[in-house]
C-alpha cells in the first residue's frame, strides 16, 4: 500500500501530460487530454480520469492512438460539421468541434458536428456542458466498445453509449448536466468485484447464455444489462446508430478495446448537437426555466442531476485532487527517468 | 357487450373525422388528426388511436383545443422553425413542420422544427418514422401532463415523455423505428387495473408518500416510476427542458389533462430533429446499415424495436380494422343524428 499522493489540479494535467508527450503524443493532444482526465477526476468521474493515463499512453506507443494527429473540421452543409479525429485522442478533436459549433449553431438555431475515426471520449456530460456555458442547449453522445445485447441476443455488440445533455440555467447557476450510460452498471464495478472476488448485484449482467448472473467473471464473459428492459436496449441502439452509421464509425462490435494494446484503433463516433433557445422558444425560455427552479425548490429532498459532481468539483479547486498511491507510481513511470 | 365492429381504414377515418368535424373541428384539421388516430390503431397503438375521438371531441367543444386552428411555421434562424399550433390539434401542426422541416434539413444537414401551443401528439414513432422515410434520421419528443416526479421527488410534475426515433434502413426495408415513454408502464395500463379491480405490478409506480404499491388507486394517486431509476428520470426531465423550455411551452405540471374538459388548453411542447446521414457519414450510412443488418441476421432471436407494430399495420391494411362495439358506438354517438 502506497500513501496518497495530494495533488494541484495544474500539477496533475502537467504529469498527465508529460505522460502522454513522452508516450509519442504532440504537445498539443497532451495538454488537451490531461485536461479533460483531471478535469474528470475533480469531477469525482475517476474512470474517465487519471486512471486512464496508462491505457492511452499505451495507445500511443502501441499506435491504437495517432498521438500527432490533428483534427480537420470539415463544414459539409449550411448547420453540418464533420471532424475528422485522424486516429488520435478525442479530446482535441471535441474542443475543434465546440469551437466550430457554437458559433454555428447561434446563427442556424441547431448545429450538430459529427466526428469519426475518434477514440475514448470520457466524461460526455463535461462536452455538453461546454456547450450550455455558451448559453446552448446541448446533447452530446458516442459509442463504445462493445457491452451490451440487441434486445433478444446474446452477444456483445453495442457499446454502454453514454449520452448527455446540458441545459443552460440562471446566469448565476452551472448547468443542468445529464450524464448516463445506457447499461445499469459500468463495466469498470465489475472488474472490480472480480478483482475484489465479491458477487454483483443481480440485474447487472447476464451470462454467455443470456441467464442472469451474480458472478463477476460470468457477467464478463456475458452482457450488461440495459437500464429499463427492452427500453434501454432501444435507446443504446439509437445512440449506437447515431455514434456508428450517422458519423461513418465503427459499431461497437467492431471496435477494439479501450484496455489492451490488441487491433488497430477503436475509430469511435461522437456527435454533439448545439440548440439555440432564444429564437426557438420565442425568448420564453429563461422564464420557463425560472418556473422549473421555483418548482424544485419547493422539494427540498429533490436531487437535480450532477449536484454531485459540482459539489466535487469545487472541493478539487479548493483542496486539488488525491491520487492513490499506486495510480501516481504508474503514471510517473511513464516519465523518462530523472 | 356489444360486437365488434369490422372497418376498412379508409372508413375508420372517415367516421373519425366526421365525429370531430362535428364537435367544431375544420375539416382540413379532423381529416388531419383522423388520418393519424387510425394510423395509431393500425399500428395497435390503441392508446393513442380511436380511444382518443371522444375526448378529442370534447377537447374541440368545450375550447381544450381549437378545432379550426391553422398552425403557423416560422423560421427563427438558418435551420430552426417555430411552428405555433395555435392550441390546435397536434397533428395538423406536425404536418406542416415536417413539410418544412424535411427540405431544410436536407440543405442544412441538420434542422429543427419546434412546436408550442399543441396538444396530444400521439404516437411519436409515427411522425419520426415520415421523416426517416424522406431519407433523413429524426428524433421526435414532447412532454405530456405530470405523471412522475423528480427523481427524490413525490409529486407528480413531469410528462411520461416520449421520444422516438427513426432510421432509415435500406430501399426495400421500412424504416427502423425506435418509440417509448420514459415511465415503465403506461397510465392507461394502471386505469385498465383499476377498473378491472387488479394489482399491478410491482415497479410501476409509487403512492403519494413515494412507497411502492401494487394498488392502482394508490398508484394513480402517486406517481409512475420512470425506467432505470435515477437515469430514467434525468432523461424525463431531459425531455421536458426540451419540450417546455426550448419550444416555450407548459411543463408538465402546469399543463391540463388530455383526459378531461377541465382547465384551458394544455400548452404542450414538440421538438423534431432531422439530419442528413449522408453528408454526415461522408456518404458511409448506407455501408454501415448493412453491417449492422448482417449483424442481425447472425442472431435470429433478436427482436428490432417496431417489428410488432410493422407486422399489425400490414395485418390491418389487408383486413382492417376491428373496432370494440363499444368504441364504435360512443364515436358515432358523436355524430349528427341520422
Amino acid at each position: 500500500m502506497v500513501d496518497p499522493v495530494q495533488l494541484s489540479l495544474g500539477d496533475a494535467e502537467a504529469l498527465a501530460a508529460a505522460a502522454l508527450a513522452h508516450s509519442g503524443a504532440s504537445d498539443a493532444s497532451a495538454r488537451a487530454t490531461a485536461k479533460a482526465l483531471v478535469a474528470a477526476e475533480a469531477d469525482g468521474q475517476a474512470g474517465h480520469g487519471l486512471s486512464r493515463v496508462s491505457t492511452y499512453a499505451l495507445h500511443a506507443r502501441c499506435g491504437k492512438v495517432d498521438g500527432r494527429a490533428v483534427p480537420r473540421v470539415e463544414q459539409v452543409a449550411a448547420a453540418a460539421l464533420r471532424v475528422d479525429a485522424g486516429h488520435g485522442f478525442a479530446y482535441p478533436a471535441i474542443d475543434a468541434a465546440i469551437a466550430a459549433l457554437v458559433p454555428l449553431a447561434r446563427t442556424s438555431g441547431i448545429a450538430v458536428a459529427v466526428l469519426h475515426r475518434s477514440h475514448h471520449f470520457g466524461q460526455a456530460g463535461a462536452h455538453a456542458e461546454r456547450l450550455a456555458a455558451a448559453g446552448l442547449v446541448g446533447l452530446v453522445l458516442g459509442n463504445t466498445p462493445k457491452a451490451m445485447a440487441l434486445w433478444g441476443g446474446r452477444r456483445p455488440l453495442l457499446g454502454t453509449n453514454p449520452l448527455a445533455f446540458a441545459a443552460p440555467l440562471t446566469d448565476s447557476r452551472a448547468p443542468l448536466v445529464i450524464d448516463l450510460a445506457l447499461s445499469v452498471a459500468a463495466r469498470g464495478k465489475i472488474v472490480a468485484a472480480q478483482k475484489a472476488g465479491e458477487p454483483i448485484p443481480e440485474g447487472w449482467a447476464v451470462d454467455a447464455a443470456g441467464q442472469p448472473t451474480t458472478d463477476p467473471s460470468a457477467a464478463l464473459a456475458g452482457t450488461l444489462s440495459p437500464i429499463g428492459g427492452a427500453k434501454g436496449a432501444a435507446l443504446a441502439l439509437m445512440v449506437e446508430i447515431l455514434a456508428a452509421a450517422v458519423t461513418g464509425s465503427a459499431w461497437g462490435w467492431e471496435a477494439s478495446s479501450f484496455f489492451d494494446d490488441q487491433g488497430g484503433p477503436p475509430d469511435m463516433g461522437q456527435v454533439l448537437v448545439a440548440l439555440d433557445p432564444g429564437p426557438l422558444s420565442g425568448g420564453a425560455y429563461a422564464q420557463r426555466i425560472g418556473v422549473l427552479l421555483d418548482a424544485i425548490a419547493d422539494e427540498p429532498e429533490v436531487r437535480l442531476p450532477g449536484e454531485r459532481r459540482l459539489a466535487l468539483r469545487a472541493r478539487a479547486a479548493r483542496e486539488g485532487l488525491t491520487v492513490p498511491g499506486e495510480l501516481h507510481a504508474a503514471i510517473r513511470a511513464l516519465l523518462p527517468p530523472a
